[in-house]
Protein backbone atom coordinates (compact mmCIF):
# COMPACT_ATOMS: atom_id res chain seq x y z
CA UNK A 1 0.00 0.00 0.00
CA UNK A 2 0.84 3.48 -0.16
CA UNK A 3 0.65 5.05 2.93
CA UNK A 4 1.13 9.12 3.67
CA UNK A 5 1.88 10.23 7.34
CA UNK A 6 1.08 14.13 8.01
CA UNK A 7 2.99 15.05 11.10
CA UNK A 8 6.00 13.35 11.93
CA UNK A 9 6.33 14.03 15.69
CA UNK A 10 6.35 11.48 18.50
CA UNK A 11 3.13 9.94 16.98
CA UNK A 12 3.67 10.04 13.34
CA UNK A 13 7.46 8.99 12.98
CA UNK A 14 6.99 6.27 15.52
CA UNK A 15 4.11 4.90 13.04
CA UNK A 16 6.58 5.57 9.92
CA UNK A 17 8.82 3.68 11.42
CA UNK A 18 6.95 0.64 12.73
CA UNK A 19 5.28 0.50 8.92
CA UNK A 20 9.05 0.17 7.68
CA UNK A 21 10.09 -2.37 9.72
CA UNK A 22 7.19 -4.53 8.98
CA UNK A 23 7.73 -3.50 5.77
CA UNK A 24 5.54 -4.23 2.08
CA UNK A 25 4.46 -0.68 2.33
CA UNK A 26 5.21 2.57 0.61
CA UNK A 27 5.85 5.53 3.48
CA UNK A 28 5.50 9.15 2.00
CA UNK A 29 5.63 11.53 5.12
CA UNK A 30 4.68 15.20 5.11
CA UNK A 31 6.20 17.69 7.84
CA UNK A 32 6.22 21.52 7.66
CA UNK A 33 9.69 20.94 9.01
CA UNK A 34 12.35 20.11 6.62
CA UNK A 35 14.99 19.62 8.15
CA UNK A 36 12.76 16.62 10.16
CA UNK A 37 11.84 15.28 6.32
CA UNK A 38 15.14 15.33 5.66
CA UNK A 39 16.41 13.73 8.77
CA UNK A 40 13.86 11.05 7.98
CA UNK A 41 14.49 10.06 4.35
CA UNK A 42 18.34 9.95 5.72
CA UNK A 43 17.63 7.64 8.27
CA UNK A 44 14.58 5.21 6.33
CA UNK A 45 11.76 6.28 8.43
CA UNK A 46 9.98 7.50 5.80
CA UNK A 47 10.27 5.96 1.70
CA UNK A 48 9.91 10.13 0.43
CA UNK A 49 8.84 13.16 1.18
CA UNK A 50 4.89 13.24 0.61
CA UNK A 51 3.75 16.14 -2.31
CA UNK A 52 0.59 17.49 -2.98
CA UNK A 53 -0.22 15.42 -5.90
CA UNK A 54 1.26 12.23 -3.59
CA UNK A 55 -2.42 12.54 -2.14
CA UNK A 56 -4.13 11.16 -5.28
CA UNK A 57 -2.57 8.00 -4.93
CA UNK A 58 -2.41 6.74 -1.55
CA UNK A 59 -4.42 3.98 0.58
CA UNK A 60 -4.08 5.43 3.55
CA UNK A 61 -3.37 8.62 5.41
CA UNK A 62 -2.70 9.16 8.51
CA UNK A 63 -3.13 12.74 10.27
CA UNK A 64 -0.98 12.52 13.14
CA UNK A 65 -1.30 16.29 14.03
CA UNK A 66 -3.06 18.12 16.63
CA UNK A 67 -6.92 18.33 16.74
CA UNK A 68 -7.53 21.43 15.00
CA UNK A 69 -4.71 21.14 12.66
CA UNK A 70 -5.67 17.58 11.23
CA UNK A 71 -9.30 19.17 10.76
CA UNK A 72 -7.49 22.04 8.98
CA UNK A 73 -5.12 19.80 6.42
CA UNK A 74 -8.50 17.79 5.46
CA UNK A 75 -9.93 20.94 4.66
CA UNK A 76 -7.28 22.43 2.95
CA UNK A 77 -6.66 19.14 0.84
CA UNK A 78 -10.22 17.64 0.58
CA UNK A 79 -10.29 17.63 -3.25
CA UNK A 80 -6.26 15.90 -3.81
CA UNK A 81 -7.37 13.05 -1.67
CA UNK A 82 -8.20 10.00 -3.12
CA UNK A 83 -11.69 8.77 -3.38
CA UNK A 84 -11.03 5.06 -1.94
CA UNK A 85 -8.67 6.46 0.29
CA UNK A 86 -8.71 5.79 4.23
CA UNK A 87 -8.03 8.59 6.23
CA UNK A 88 -7.50 8.40 10.27
CA UNK A 89 -6.36 10.61 12.30
CA UNK A 90 -4.89 10.12 16.08
CA UNK A 91 -5.45 12.98 18.01
CA UNK A 92 -6.12 13.13 21.81
CA UNK A 93 -9.68 13.80 21.67
CA UNK A 94 -12.45 12.59 18.73
CA UNK A 95 -15.48 14.32 18.61
CA UNK A 96 -14.65 17.58 17.50
CA UNK A 97 -12.45 15.85 15.08
CA UNK A 98 -14.60 13.25 13.63
CA UNK A 99 -17.64 15.64 13.72
CA UNK A 100 -15.99 18.03 11.28
CA UNK A 101 -13.74 15.34 9.26
CA UNK A 102 -16.85 13.30 8.73
CA UNK A 103 -19.19 15.28 6.91
CA UNK A 104 -16.03 16.72 4.61
CA UNK A 105 -15.19 12.68 3.58
CA UNK A 106 -18.56 11.99 2.89
CA UNK A 107 -18.89 14.90 0.70
CA UNK A 108 -15.98 14.47 -0.92
CA UNK A 109 -16.42 10.52 -1.03
CA UNK A 110 -12.75 9.28 0.82
CA UNK A 111 -13.56 7.43 3.98
CA UNK A 112 -12.82 8.17 7.38
CA UNK A 113 -12.29 6.42 10.94
CA UNK A 114 -11.10 8.13 13.98
CA UNK A 115 -8.14 6.86 15.59
CA UNK A 116 -5.95 7.36 18.93
CA UNK A 117 -3.11 5.10 19.47
CA UNK A 118 -2.60 4.85 23.47
CA UNK A 119 1.01 5.45 23.94
CA UNK A 120 2.97 8.30 24.79
CA UNK A 121 6.68 9.65 26.19
CA UNK A 122 7.42 12.33 28.41
CA UNK A 123 9.74 13.80 25.08
CA UNK A 124 7.82 14.59 21.90
CA UNK A 125 8.98 15.20 18.16
CA UNK A 126 10.82 13.67 15.63
CA UNK A 127 13.62 12.38 17.81
CA UNK A 128 11.71 11.03 20.18
CA UNK A 129 10.13 8.51 18.05
CA UNK A 130 10.95 4.96 18.07
CA UNK A 131 9.64 1.91 15.89
CA UNK A 132 8.58 0.16 19.19
CA UNK A 133 6.20 2.87 20.61
CA UNK A 134 2.42 0.95 19.62
CA UNK A 135 4.48 -2.58 20.85
CA UNK A 136 1.48 -4.01 23.17
CA UNK A 137 -0.77 -0.90 23.13
CA UNK A 138 -4.39 -0.14 22.88
CA UNK A 139 -5.17 1.47 19.32
CA UNK A 140 -8.90 3.40 19.80
CA UNK A 141 -10.97 3.34 16.41
CA UNK A 142 -14.32 5.54 16.31
CA UNK A 143 -15.77 4.44 13.12
CA UNK A 144 -19.31 5.29 12.15
CA UNK A 145 -21.81 3.35 10.87
CA UNK A 146 -21.15 3.41 7.52
CA UNK A 147 -17.33 3.02 7.58
CA UNK A 148 -17.52 -0.78 9.90
CA UNK A 149 -16.00 -1.89 6.62
CA UNK A 150 -13.04 0.42 6.77
CA UNK A 151 -12.40 0.15 10.88
CA UNK A 152 -11.94 -3.75 10.33
CA UNK A 153 -9.68 -2.73 7.96
CA UNK A 154 -7.09 -0.44 9.66
CA UNK A 155 -8.04 -2.89 12.69
CA UNK A 156 -6.29 -5.58 11.09
CA UNK A 157 -3.05 -3.27 10.07
CA UNK A 158 -2.81 -2.35 13.07
CA UNK A 159 -2.49 -5.46 15.26
CA UNK A 160 -0.04 -6.13 12.37
CA UNK A 161 2.00 -3.39 13.41
CA UNK A 162 2.02 -3.73 16.97
CA UNK A 163 -0.71 -2.98 18.77
CA UNK A 164 -1.90 -5.26 21.48
CA UNK A 165 -5.75 -4.87 20.60
CA UNK A 166 -8.10 -2.56 18.87
CA UNK A 167 -10.84 -1.08 20.68
CA UNK A 168 -14.01 0.15 18.95
CA UNK A 169 -16.03 2.84 20.43
CA UNK A 170 -18.05 5.93 19.90
CA UNK A 171 -16.08 9.72 19.62
CA UNK A 172 -18.29 10.44 22.89
CA UNK A 173 -17.34 7.40 24.87
CA UNK A 174 -14.21 8.01 23.66
CA UNK A 175 -13.82 11.89 24.80
CA UNK A 176 -15.50 10.72 27.98
CA UNK A 177 -12.86 7.68 28.85
CA UNK A 178 -9.53 9.89 28.02
CA UNK A 179 -10.20 12.57 30.46
CA UNK A 180 -10.50 9.96 33.29
CA UNK A 181 -7.34 8.16 32.30
CA UNK A 182 -5.07 10.43 30.73
CA UNK A 183 -6.31 14.37 30.34
CA UNK A 184 -7.37 14.00 34.42
CA UNK A 185 -3.68 12.77 35.00
CA UNK A 186 -2.45 15.33 33.63
CA UNK A 187 -4.01 18.02 35.39
CA UNK A 188 -3.59 16.38 38.69
CA UNK A 189 -0.05 16.35 37.93
CA UNK A 190 0.33 19.71 37.06
CA UNK A 191 -1.44 20.59 40.17
CA UNK A 192 0.39 18.04 42.44
CA UNK A 193 3.67 19.89 41.50
CA UNK A 194 2.17 23.42 42.65
CA UNK A 195 2.77 22.58 46.39
CA UNK A 196 5.47 24.75 48.28
CA UNK A 197 7.07 21.69 49.89
CA UNK A 198 7.67 20.77 45.87
CA UNK A 199 10.79 21.72 45.89
CA UNK A 200 12.33 20.42 49.30
CA UNK A 201 11.53 17.14 48.48
CA UNK A 202 14.25 15.73 48.31
CA UNK A 203 15.27 12.94 50.54
CA UNK A 204 11.79 13.01 51.72
CA UNK A 205 10.08 10.57 48.81
CA UNK A 206 9.85 7.09 47.98
CA UNK A 207 8.42 6.19 44.87
CA UNK A 208 4.77 7.26 45.29
CA UNK A 209 5.58 10.80 44.81
CA UNK A 210 7.33 10.19 41.61
CA UNK A 211 4.27 8.14 40.08
CA UNK A 212 2.43 11.47 41.30
CA UNK A 213 4.40 14.28 39.58
CA UNK A 214 5.60 11.66 36.60
CA UNK A 215 3.53 13.41 34.00
CA UNK A 216 3.39 17.20 35.10
CA UNK A 217 6.54 17.56 32.25
CA UNK A 218 3.89 18.13 29.90
CA UNK A 219 3.78 19.83 26.10
CA UNK A 220 1.34 22.55 26.89
CA UNK A 221 0.65 23.28 23.77
CA UNK A 222 -0.49 20.35 22.75
CA UNK A 223 -2.68 19.86 26.09
CA UNK A 224 -4.07 23.33 26.28
CA UNK A 225 -5.82 22.53 22.83
CA UNK A 226 -6.58 18.98 24.02
CA UNK A 227 -8.64 20.00 27.45
CA UNK A 228 -10.45 22.75 26.00
CA UNK A 229 -11.63 20.32 23.39
CA UNK A 230 -12.91 18.25 25.68
CA UNK A 231 -14.32 21.01 28.44
CA UNK A 232 -17.16 19.15 29.34
CA UNK A 233 -16.04 15.73 30.27
CA UNK A 234 -12.55 16.96 31.85
CA UNK A 235 -14.15 19.47 34.16
CA UNK A 236 -16.83 16.69 35.20
CA UNK A 237 -14.22 14.68 35.89
CA UNK A 238 -11.99 17.50 37.86
CA UNK A 239 -15.43 17.86 39.74
CA UNK A 240 -15.53 14.65 40.42
CA UNK A 241 -11.87 14.06 42.21
CA UNK A 242 -12.53 17.56 44.35
CA UNK A 243 -15.62 16.14 45.77
CA UNK A 244 -13.68 12.68 46.60
CA UNK A 245 -10.38 14.76 48.13
CA UNK A 246 -12.89 16.68 50.00
CA UNK A 247 -14.40 13.89 51.59
CA UNK A 248 -10.93 12.49 52.78
CA UNK A 249 -10.08 15.91 53.81
CA UNK A 250 -13.11 16.15 56.22
CA UNK A 251 -12.65 13.11 57.60
CA UNK A 252 -9.27 13.54 58.19
CA UNK A 253 -10.12 17.39 59.64
CA UNK A 254 -12.64 16.27 62.13
CA UNK A 255 -10.69 13.09 63.09
CA UNK A 256 -13.33 10.42 61.88
CA UNK A 257 -11.35 7.47 61.98
CA UNK A 258 -13.95 5.14 60.99
CA UNK A 259 -14.86 7.41 58.01
CA UNK A 260 -11.65 7.63 56.74
CA UNK A 261 -11.05 3.87 57.56
CA UNK A 262 -13.98 3.16 54.98
CA UNK A 263 -13.12 5.79 52.33
CA UNK A 264 -9.31 4.16 52.07
CA UNK A 265 -10.66 0.49 52.23
CA UNK A 266 -13.28 1.37 49.33
CA UNK A 267 -10.51 2.89 47.39
CA UNK A 268 -8.45 -0.09 47.90
CA UNK A 269 -10.41 -2.46 46.71
CA UNK A 270 -11.92 -1.06 43.71
CA UNK A 271 -8.30 -0.63 42.73
CA UNK A 272 -8.27 -4.64 43.44
CA UNK A 273 -10.99 -5.28 41.51
CA UNK A 274 -10.20 -2.91 38.63
CA UNK A 275 -6.70 -4.53 38.47
CA UNK A 276 -8.43 -8.38 38.33
CA UNK A 277 -10.97 -7.40 35.72
CA UNK A 278 -8.21 -6.13 33.51
CA UNK A 279 -5.74 -9.53 34.08
CA UNK B 1 26.28 -5.22 68.33
CA UNK B 2 23.38 -6.77 69.99
CA UNK B 3 20.36 -5.50 67.39
CA UNK B 4 17.06 -5.82 68.83
CA UNK B 5 13.45 -5.75 66.11
CA UNK B 6 10.81 -5.10 66.89
CA UNK B 7 7.51 -6.17 64.32
CA UNK B 8 9.12 -8.42 61.19
CA UNK B 9 6.50 -6.99 58.97
CA UNK B 10 7.70 -5.90 55.43
CA UNK B 11 10.14 -2.88 56.97
CA UNK B 12 11.30 -4.60 59.76
CA UNK B 13 12.03 -8.28 58.37
CA UNK B 14 13.68 -6.40 55.69
CA UNK B 15 15.63 -4.39 58.22
CA UNK B 16 16.64 -8.10 59.70
CA UNK B 17 17.47 -9.26 56.40
CA UNK B 18 19.69 -6.47 55.40
CA UNK B 19 21.54 -6.51 58.48
CA UNK B 20 22.56 -10.35 58.14
CA UNK B 21 23.60 -9.75 54.78
CA UNK B 22 26.03 -7.18 55.85
CA UNK B 23 26.92 -9.13 58.72
CA UNK B 24 28.70 -8.65 61.96
CA UNK B 25 25.56 -8.47 64.68
CA UNK B 26 23.94 -10.59 66.14
CA UNK B 27 19.86 -10.45 65.51
CA UNK B 28 16.64 -10.26 67.84
CA UNK B 29 13.37 -10.34 66.45
CA UNK B 30 10.54 -9.40 67.77
CA UNK B 31 6.94 -10.32 66.72
CA UNK B 32 3.60 -11.29 68.33
CA UNK B 33 2.79 -13.59 65.56
CA UNK B 34 4.67 -16.76 66.46
CA UNK B 35 4.46 -18.17 62.96
CA UNK B 36 6.56 -15.31 61.48
CA UNK B 37 8.84 -15.48 64.31
CA UNK B 38 9.26 -19.37 63.50
CA UNK B 39 9.51 -18.57 59.19
CA UNK B 40 12.07 -15.57 60.39
CA UNK B 41 14.47 -18.01 62.57
CA UNK B 42 14.18 -20.75 59.89
CA UNK B 43 14.98 -18.97 57.04
CA UNK B 44 17.97 -16.80 59.08
CA UNK B 45 16.39 -13.59 58.57
CA UNK B 46 16.92 -13.17 62.56
CA UNK B 47 19.52 -14.97 64.66
CA UNK B 48 17.00 -15.71 67.60
CA UNK B 49 13.46 -14.77 68.51
CA UNK B 50 13.80 -12.06 71.07
CA UNK B 51 12.97 -12.34 74.94
CA UNK B 52 12.01 -9.75 77.67
CA UNK B 53 15.17 -10.10 79.07
CA UNK B 54 17.47 -9.61 76.03
CA UNK B 55 16.41 -5.99 75.58
CA UNK B 56 18.58 -5.44 78.61
CA UNK B 57 21.71 -6.52 76.44
CA UNK B 58 20.45 -4.86 73.14
CA UNK B 59 23.09 -1.73 72.36
CA UNK B 60 20.43 -1.12 69.32
CA UNK B 61 16.73 -1.64 69.73
CA UNK B 62 14.42 -1.08 66.07
CA UNK B 63 10.71 -0.39 66.30
CA UNK B 64 9.01 -1.19 62.97
CA UNK B 65 5.30 -0.75 64.44
CA UNK B 66 2.48 1.62 63.99
CA UNK B 67 3.72 5.20 65.60
CA UNK B 68 0.96 4.18 68.49
CA UNK B 69 2.49 0.55 68.90
CA UNK B 70 5.87 1.89 69.26
CA UNK B 71 4.92 3.93 72.00
CA UNK B 72 3.29 1.49 73.34
CA UNK B 73 5.50 -0.78 73.35
CA UNK B 74 8.29 2.08 75.29
CA UNK B 75 6.08 2.46 77.79
CA UNK B 76 5.64 -1.34 78.50
CA UNK B 77 9.43 -2.13 78.53
CA UNK B 78 11.29 1.40 79.47
CA UNK B 79 12.48 -0.61 82.80
CA UNK B 80 13.79 -3.48 80.69
CA UNK B 81 15.76 -1.42 77.62
CA UNK B 82 19.67 -0.66 78.73
CA UNK B 83 20.72 2.49 79.53
CA UNK B 84 23.58 2.91 76.98
CA UNK B 85 21.23 1.30 73.95
CA UNK B 86 19.82 3.49 71.57
CA UNK B 87 16.55 2.88 70.35
CA UNK B 88 14.96 4.56 66.37
CA UNK B 89 11.33 3.86 65.58
CA UNK B 90 10.75 3.43 61.91
CA UNK B 91 6.86 5.21 62.04
CA UNK B 92 6.18 7.08 59.03
CA UNK B 93 4.98 10.14 61.48
CA UNK B 94 7.76 11.81 63.51
CA UNK B 95 6.61 14.30 66.10
CA UNK B 96 3.93 12.29 67.46
CA UNK B 97 6.38 9.35 68.50
CA UNK B 98 9.18 11.76 69.38
CA UNK B 99 7.81 13.81 72.46
CA UNK B 100 6.47 10.94 73.63
CA UNK B 101 9.21 8.53 73.63
CA UNK B 102 12.16 11.51 73.98
CA UNK B 103 10.25 11.93 76.98
CA UNK B 104 10.41 8.44 78.32
CA UNK B 105 14.16 7.96 76.81
CA UNK B 106 15.43 10.47 79.17
CA UNK B 107 13.44 10.05 82.30
CA UNK B 108 15.05 6.02 82.13
CA UNK B 109 18.78 7.29 80.54
CA UNK B 110 18.65 5.40 77.30
CA UNK B 111 19.01 7.14 73.97
CA UNK B 112 16.34 7.51 71.40
CA UNK B 113 16.54 8.81 68.05
CA UNK B 114 13.06 8.65 65.65
CA UNK B 115 13.74 7.01 62.00
CA UNK B 116 11.72 6.96 58.57
CA UNK B 117 13.41 4.28 55.97
CA UNK B 118 11.89 5.91 52.64
CA UNK B 119 11.17 2.79 50.98
CA UNK B 120 8.00 0.50 50.77
CA UNK B 121 5.95 -1.77 48.55
CA UNK B 122 2.39 -2.24 47.41
CA UNK B 123 2.83 -5.54 49.42
CA UNK B 124 2.92 -5.56 53.19
CA UNK B 125 4.00 -8.47 55.80
CA UNK B 126 6.65 -10.49 56.53
CA UNK B 127 7.00 -12.51 53.22
CA UNK B 128 6.69 -9.03 51.31
CA UNK B 129 10.05 -8.31 52.54
CA UNK B 130 14.02 -8.15 51.09
CA UNK B 131 17.19 -7.55 52.08
CA UNK B 132 17.64 -5.14 49.25
CA UNK B 133 14.57 -2.97 50.12
CA UNK B 134 16.54 -0.13 51.41
CA UNK B 135 19.94 -0.06 48.76
CA UNK B 136 20.18 3.55 47.33
CA UNK B 137 17.33 4.65 50.01
CA UNK B 138 16.76 7.83 52.22
CA UNK B 139 17.20 7.23 55.71
CA UNK B 140 15.40 10.51 57.20
CA UNK B 141 16.76 10.63 60.94
CA UNK B 142 15.24 13.38 63.84
CA UNK B 143 17.51 13.51 66.76
CA UNK B 144 17.05 16.34 69.28
CA UNK B 145 19.63 18.06 70.13
CA UNK B 146 21.04 15.78 72.80
CA UNK B 147 21.43 13.18 70.77
CA UNK B 148 23.43 14.18 67.89
CA UNK B 149 26.09 11.83 68.86
CA UNK B 150 23.68 8.58 68.74
CA UNK B 151 22.56 10.33 65.35
CA UNK B 152 25.56 9.73 63.87
CA UNK B 153 26.30 6.67 65.22
CA UNK B 154 22.75 5.43 63.41
CA UNK B 155 23.65 6.98 60.26
CA UNK B 156 26.79 5.42 59.64
CA UNK B 157 25.32 2.26 60.98
CA UNK B 158 22.03 2.81 57.86
CA UNK B 159 25.05 3.73 55.45
CA UNK B 160 26.79 0.83 55.51
CA UNK B 161 23.73 -1.27 55.40
CA UNK B 162 23.21 0.25 52.11
CA UNK B 163 20.84 3.22 51.93
CA UNK B 164 21.65 5.74 50.01
CA UNK B 165 21.49 8.83 51.59
CA UNK B 166 21.03 10.01 55.95
CA UNK B 167 18.72 13.25 55.82
CA UNK B 168 18.62 14.57 59.58
CA UNK B 169 15.50 17.30 60.44
CA UNK B 170 12.99 18.01 62.92
CA UNK B 171 10.45 15.88 63.47
CA UNK B 172 7.90 18.50 62.63
CA UNK B 173 9.79 19.62 59.18
CA UNK B 174 9.78 15.33 58.63
CA UNK B 175 5.68 15.43 58.84
CA UNK B 176 5.47 18.18 56.78
CA UNK B 177 7.58 17.09 53.81
CA UNK B 178 6.03 13.79 54.24
CA UNK B 179 2.33 14.89 54.02
CA UNK B 180 3.28 16.38 50.75
CA UNK B 181 5.51 13.29 49.28
CA UNK B 182 3.86 10.11 50.90
CA UNK B 183 0.04 11.09 52.53
CA UNK B 184 -1.12 13.29 49.62
CA UNK B 185 0.09 10.71 46.48
CA UNK B 186 -2.30 8.10 48.66
CA UNK B 187 -4.91 10.17 49.16
CA UNK B 188 -5.08 11.81 45.74
CA UNK B 189 -4.80 8.04 44.19
CA UNK B 190 -7.63 6.52 46.22
CA UNK B 191 -9.52 9.44 45.56
CA UNK B 192 -8.70 8.95 41.62
CA UNK B 193 -10.12 5.66 41.55
CA UNK B 194 -13.24 6.22 42.72
CA UNK B 195 -14.77 7.85 39.55
CA UNK B 196 -17.42 6.18 38.06
CA UNK B 197 -15.24 5.82 34.63
CA UNK B 198 -12.47 3.39 36.27
CA UNK B 199 -14.51 0.53 36.11
CA UNK B 200 -13.92 0.75 32.26
CA UNK B 201 -10.94 2.02 31.69
CA UNK B 202 -9.26 -0.93 30.23
CA UNK B 203 -8.18 -0.07 26.25
CA UNK B 204 -7.99 3.49 27.73
CA UNK B 205 -4.81 3.99 29.26
CA UNK B 206 -1.12 4.45 28.85
CA UNK B 207 1.02 5.20 31.42
CA UNK B 208 -0.42 8.03 33.43
CA UNK B 209 -3.88 6.44 34.78
CA UNK B 210 -1.40 3.42 35.75
CA UNK B 211 0.89 5.88 37.73
CA UNK B 212 -1.78 7.92 39.12
CA UNK B 213 -3.89 5.39 40.79
CA UNK B 214 -0.92 2.63 41.39
CA UNK B 215 -0.89 2.95 45.61
CA UNK B 216 -4.63 3.34 45.94
CA UNK B 217 -3.72 -0.21 46.56
CA UNK B 218 -2.97 0.92 50.11
CA UNK B 219 -3.28 -1.03 54.00
CA UNK B 220 -5.89 0.92 55.09
CA UNK B 221 -5.28 -0.24 58.79
CA UNK B 222 -1.69 2.00 58.40
CA UNK B 223 -2.66 4.65 56.55
CA UNK B 224 -5.67 5.76 58.36
CA UNK B 225 -3.38 5.66 61.60
CA UNK B 226 -0.70 8.46 59.87
CA UNK B 227 -3.06 10.62 58.17
CA UNK B 228 -4.54 10.81 62.16
CA UNK B 229 -1.48 11.55 63.61
CA UNK B 230 -0.63 13.97 60.82
CA UNK B 231 -3.88 16.16 60.43
CA UNK B 232 -2.88 20.01 60.39
CA UNK B 233 0.11 19.23 57.69
CA UNK B 234 -2.48 17.07 55.41
CA UNK B 235 -5.11 19.30 55.62
CA UNK B 236 -3.06 21.38 54.39
CA UNK B 237 -1.69 19.67 51.61
CA UNK B 238 -5.24 18.56 50.18
CA UNK B 239 -6.23 22.10 50.62
CA UNK B 240 -3.17 23.09 48.58
CA UNK B 241 -4.21 20.59 45.50
CA UNK B 242 -7.63 21.27 46.07
CA UNK B 243 -6.89 24.87 44.94
CA UNK B 244 -5.10 24.30 42.09
CA UNK B 245 -7.34 22.03 40.70
CA UNK B 246 -10.05 24.62 40.73
CA UNK B 247 -7.53 26.54 39.02
CA UNK B 248 -7.24 24.64 36.13
CA UNK B 249 -10.98 23.88 36.30
CA UNK B 250 -11.74 27.14 35.81
CA UNK B 251 -9.80 28.03 33.39
CA UNK B 252 -10.94 24.68 30.94
CA UNK B 253 -14.75 25.81 31.86
CA UNK B 254 -14.52 29.09 30.90
CA UNK B 255 -12.27 28.47 28.06
CA UNK B 256 -9.38 30.51 28.87
CA UNK B 257 -6.79 29.41 26.76
CA UNK B 258 -3.84 31.75 27.86
CA UNK B 259 -4.54 31.08 31.86
CA UNK B 260 -4.44 27.15 30.97
CA UNK B 261 -1.97 26.79 29.15
CA UNK B 262 0.51 29.36 32.00
CA UNK B 263 -1.00 27.13 34.73
CA UNK B 264 0.86 24.19 32.61
CA UNK B 265 3.47 25.76 31.45
CA UNK B 266 4.60 26.63 35.19
CA UNK B 267 3.88 22.98 36.20
CA UNK B 268 6.12 21.65 33.27
CA UNK B 269 8.87 24.65 34.95
CA UNK B 270 8.57 23.77 38.42
CA UNK B 271 8.56 19.21 37.62
CA UNK B 272 11.62 20.27 35.27
CA UNK B 273 13.52 22.19 37.57
CA UNK B 274 12.99 20.03 40.70
CA UNK B 275 13.77 17.04 38.64
CA UNK B 276 16.99 19.48 37.72
CA UNK B 277 18.04 19.94 41.27
CA UNK B 278 17.67 16.89 42.82
CA UNK B 279 20.49 15.13 39.59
Amino acid sequence: MNIGIVGLGLIGASMAKAIEKMGGNLVFGYDLNLDVIAAAISDKTIDRAGKDEDLQSLDMLFLALYPKDSIEFVKRNKDKIAKECILCDFGGVKKIVCDEISKIAKEKGFHFVGGHPMAGRELSGYFASKGDLFDGASMILTPDESEKECGEKLAEFFKNLGFGKVVFTTPENHDDMIAFTSQLAHVVSSAYIKSPEASRHEGYSAGSYKDLTRVARLNEFMWTELFLENRAPLVREIDTIINHLTEYREAIAAGDEERLFNLLKDGRERKEQIDQEVE
